[in-house]
């Protein structure tokens, strides 16, 4: 398969600049192991160096990168643009739509598919997926192999979700039971009532968890990313186009604002509030309601083991340092050395 | 569906004040979004305001809170009972039993069941579970579809198995093999040749795995309930009614006590002990035996990024600044000013 | 089942002393749980005093331990090798061979196989597995229940994967799309391009997930074993024998070493290199590239709450308490008492 350069450009617009447009490309490759059929891009001006000596047939850049594109020793072509990854992805979604891709059926015969679920005639739901009762699909949304989508719950428009994936699972909510209870000490099942909401253009990474409310619906707005192995607890709001990392963990009615991001391994508390464009670092624990925009972080930093095991065990006296500290500021001080 | 009040008493037991037994309700609420068909709840007193302001039909409360009820400003109804979140559990119980259940076949047709797999009569199996050789599941258990019961593991009776469990694959075990074995440096696989055990009314959340035993077997003892993304490795044994929340973590050969809990994200290393009663925080590392019931916690606490760059890397000289303390506090000090 | 010690002589090695190599063994079993049909082993010297009171009719010890092994108070034998634990692990083998094992079809039939799929005629592919398009299965390998292989991965010979695993979900790409951009802000997807090739002699945990890569391929080199609920991002690099344990994260790109060790909830960030031979301790985060071989750790010390929360409190002032470290060593001191 090859597409010509002038093919991405009617496509996706951008300035062809040192090339022609019947230029083949038969690969999209990172600058340094690009080669002469290979379509490349500099995102970040401190790959620049990159760029003087890819071997790549043409690269996406800036327009502040254009002379330097054109003028490598190699020579070479540049597709100016002002949003050289954006162009970039779209030329991966230009890609994909070249390749073979031959046709299955638009719901394998491997699925189960309970009754009264309502798939569109768009939709394609992959081999071995459940779909239970009353569940819904939407347009043009792509269930991979082997998803469970619960009874009742929906996924809106465009969506894409991998194989493995959990939607509708009960939330874990369980009364305490004393002693006292007939039944005797224990959790009490509360029954999970709510179902799971799904909006518009969101992709759902493999064998992540999306559990069903307890009374209320678990809700993801539209255009939220969620890698793998995530797990979104009960009556949860994720905000329109937040994205979250692998293994993240979202508690219970945690409430997660619009355009947020949550780095991979992180823990949102239950009951807490997210405001829109908050950002949290992989691996940090939220403990409390972010109300402001901005970037948190709390890990601990990774030293070598003997370092690590000499500050972890200090790390345990550290509030009385702090009143050894005060001690000694209480201390009188003298002015001049006598 | 509705269900009139009097059924909730009839059932559960309360005392119903200010409204007629054959008040009809449709659905069960949080105080804040209720209305003139809901059955509500107040668990925690310092959700009094809310109940002063609900538009619910009628409020499960404690006796302490009965007065209260029946003043709201908009009259209305209470349920009184000595604990009203486990009486709200028992009220979705009844709500769950009166919705519109078809039944589905009892072992779903696209289960794969091996040979000599003892499925009780009253246990039903979803949609695309496999169920391996000698597997054995109780009476009135319940797997959600696309479950793995692997060879020899068994199942109690009253549990509830959600969608993607992984119960019974080999538990990580392997030998180092030295260069100078034959066949060179790398790992010896141990065969996990013990099988899980689980006991009765457990509950086992979306995507979560328990290893089997490598020579005995992995027990979760009678009424634990473990949420999605768990993660239980080989000989763990967890005590009775204890219970973890998602993406917990337990390294091998650890033993729970009974009625403990984990908060979520937290990590147990192996071969260590918890007591009966040990509560540990949510993302908390657990790195040495715990031998006394208690609340314990670890986690680095989240601060805006810039103040924890600070922090964090003023963290790996914690050890020398306690030294510099001591260095100080060696100093000679004037008992008064000159 | 039984099998005589003699038959662990002739197919593992070792000596056998203080006992007929017709001696029956019914099991393998830890010292302290073995009676007299059992087989055990004493890897670690720590545990001799387990060694003098075990029931065990034999135990794998080391020169070293022979006496001790043989001068036991019930008497009973011992097999002498250099290294016991690898020893112990191919008697696991030994046994596992031994048991009853009916064989099933080759490939279950229902497993879903694409197109275009090359399945090896010594390959087994379990329940419920969806092999896509053009993927590739080794000679020997086992695919366990409910795993997903993804278009054009590939695994290699006498690989084990364990129900759930997904090989081959699209990695976690987007490029940011401005409000600016006709399409409205959000993100735009990055089309995964590449596959994932998986080596030899690799072991892959319960619903552990392996993105394919963006442009090139994820790479898991042979002899890696990965526990379960694993997350390996796009185009990761796994060297070979590298071990990790539950739970781990590992971002895109990033590039582990051969022979290291990762423990159970660590997070590798995106696009880091470790060097062959590092170690990263359990719930630790990889925040930069370690180019040096060693023992690595970054973990927040579990304490009672109570003094986790003064001392977690204190760290949030931990860059001006050194601050005030600094203020009072510039105080002048005297050098004798007055």
């Amino acid at each position: 398969m090859v597409i010509p350069l002038g093919s991405f450009i009617d496509a996706l617009g951008g300035q062809l600049h040192g090339a022609s447009p019947s230029l083949a490309i038969s690969r999209l490759a990172p600058l340094e192991s690009a080669d002469a059929q290979c379509l490349s891009f500099l995102n970040n001006t401190k790959y620049q160096s990159q760029l003087a000596s890819t071997q790549a047939a043409c690269v996406i850049v800036a327009p502040a990168m254009q002379a330097l594109a054109l003028s490598r020793s190699g020579g070479g072509a540049c597709i100016v643009t002002d949003e050289p990854y954006l162009y970039f992805a779209r030329a991966t979604q230009l890609f994909k739509r070249h390749q073979h891709q031959p046709q299955g059926p638009r719901i394998h015969p491997s699925a189960v598919i309970e009754d009264a679920a309502q798939i569109h005639d768009t939709a394609v739901i992959g081999a071995l997926c459940v779909i239970e009762r009353g569940a819904r699909v939407g347009a043009g949304s792509v269930l991979k192999a082997r998803v469970t989508l619960g009874e009742g719950c929906s996924i809106g428009q465009r969506c894409m979700v991998h194989s493995g994936v959990v939607i509708g699972a009960d939330g874990f909510g369980f009364a305490a039971r004393p002693a006292s209870d007939a039944a005797g000490a224990g959790w009490e099942k509360i029954e999970q009532l709510g179902a799971v909401r799904i909006g518009d253009d969101v992709e759902i990474g493999a064998n992540t968890c999306i559990d069903r409310g307890a009374l209320d619906d678990t809700v993801i707005e539209d255009g939220v990313k969620l890698d793998n192995l995530v797990q979104i607890g009960h009556n949860v709001r994720v905000g329109a186009h937040t994205a979250m990392a692998g293994c993240v963990g979202v508690a219970g009615s945690a409430t997660i604002g619009a355009h947020c991001t949550v780095g991979g391994g992180a823990v949102v508390l239950g009951h807490l509030a997210l405001a829109d464009g908050v950002h949290i670092s992989a691996a940090s624990v939220v403990t409390r309601s972010i109300l402001k925009p901005g970037h948190y972080s709390g890990l601990f930093p990774i030293d070598d083991n003997a370092s690590w095991e000499k500050n972890a065990a200090t790390l345990k006296q550290l509030h009385s340092l702090r009143e050894r500290i005060k001690d000694l500021e209480k201390r009188p001080e003298r002015t001049k050395p006598t």
